[in-house]
């Protein structure tokens, strides 16, 4: 039987670990830490720095090679296979450091629930025949870091907030439902599928990490400045994650 | 000047603090800490705890009597005096114990940004003339913790997600826009306002806390049990809170 832990742990500022976190980290037999490629090599970096920083006992730690989504296959299949890939890839790493059973963690960015597949993966090692209980460790996601960081509340009083992707946005233009959204995983500038007038974003990337950059303001005169700053961060550090809050001026309340 | 730092400090579980809040609360040379009355004092007891728990300096913690909202008048005019009280009485204390400027610290349940409105009673303060610099410590959420409860995630895969209130969801029926919603703030059931056939549901009360409760399954079947359930715990604590995810089977592809 394998207990695996899938511990959230924030978006790169090792003080937003909980210590529920740190204590599933350190009572695991292991834990596993995909490298993704030197792109975003910041990242394997930091879930290492966290490791050290916080690891006081035998956990033993085991870096292994993210395999890589097909970028050219339609997104959702693409993604299916890539998830199966990964699956196969931890399943050889359980054979390998867990024979008899055990604790295995696996490191979260954000939230385990929120745009992350890792119970979607951990559901395919079950249906593989793998024995596994799951148990989930909540932490701050890049949206909580974004509104503490801007010091704004998600939502206006009593109001819905619709969280969405990228790609939804860029399809669709403005959802049904909400006159605030927030934006994850959009591989650049969606926001300008929509029309800007009467719509504020408050915008940040690299979100609890030192090189943190945040944009906010009527999304007319912002968007332009973001894509700017986007481009040439992104040019800087070799990679990119942002994300941003959008509302509709007009239905906000001022209170 | 005010340096007001408000703090996520999760649903109850005192490790769901982040090591972040532990620093900002004792950095503070003060905490106000609301007292609701009786029937909520589970809560209050549990911001005294978590206060004896992670405090090792010379912070102070004063309680104070929170105004009590007009249940009589219609909601939002209600809230709207309700935060202009709650405004006054902070700056009552702020008189009285940082006469000279400080840093006060506010201990949020979940996180600051959700359906919370310290951040909207801060600004009642800024625009009253106090000179208040905010800052935000993330938090978990309930949704959060419920979601880690039952090891879900909250999104399907590349899906949006609708973050609602029971009163809208009771008003309005199942919202535009998403195929997942989680309800907060639910007074109790506005579920039943759906037609359940279809839909799934993830329920929670007492989030984080020792007596924490969870269901969840089919809404036709299941909804009948939570309304039993609430009402039971309800009796038991003299209080509940509750948060539920939705989710529309049809559509909801098995990953």
């Amino acid at each position: 039987m394998i207990d695996l832990h899938l511990i959230g742990i924030g978006t790169g500022n090792p003080n937003h670990l909980t210590r529920a976190a740190i204590k599933a980290m350190n009572a695991a037999d292991l834990i596993l830490l995909p490298r993704k490629g030197d792109a975003k090599s910041d990242l394997i970096d930091l879930r290492r720095t966290i490791c050290a920083d916080v690891l006081t006992g035998s956990t033993r730690v085991v870096e292994f090679d993210l395999p890589i989504r097909d970028a050219r296959a339609p997104y959702l299949e693409a993604v299916e296979d890539w998830h199966d890939a990964i699956a196969a890839a931890w399943a050889t790493r359980i054979a390998t450091h867990l024979p008899d059973g055990g604790r295995l963690a696996l490191l979260v960015w954000g939230d385990p629930s929120l745009y992350d597949s890792t119970l979607r993966i951990a559901d395919r090692l079950r249906a593989n025949g793998i024995a596994l209980r799951v148990h989930v460790e909540p932490g701050i996601t890049s949206l909580q870091v974004l509104t503490a960081a801007h010091a704004i509340p998600l939502n206006t009083l009593g109001a819905p907030v619709l969280i969405t992707t990228g790609r939804r946005l860029r399809a669709g233009g403005w959802p049904a439902g909400a006159d605030t959204v927030a934006v994850m995983l959009d591989g650049g500038g969606a926001f300008e599928a929509l029309v800007p007038e009467g719509i504020d974003i408050w915008w940040g990337a690299y979100l609890g990490m030192p090189h943190q950059a945040l944009l906010a303001g009527p999304l007319d005169r912002i968007g332009p400045q973001i894509m700017r700053t986007r481009a040439a961060l992104r040019e800087r550090h070799g990679w990119i994650m942002d994300i941003y809050v959008l509302r509709r001026r007009s239905t906000t309340k001022a209170t």
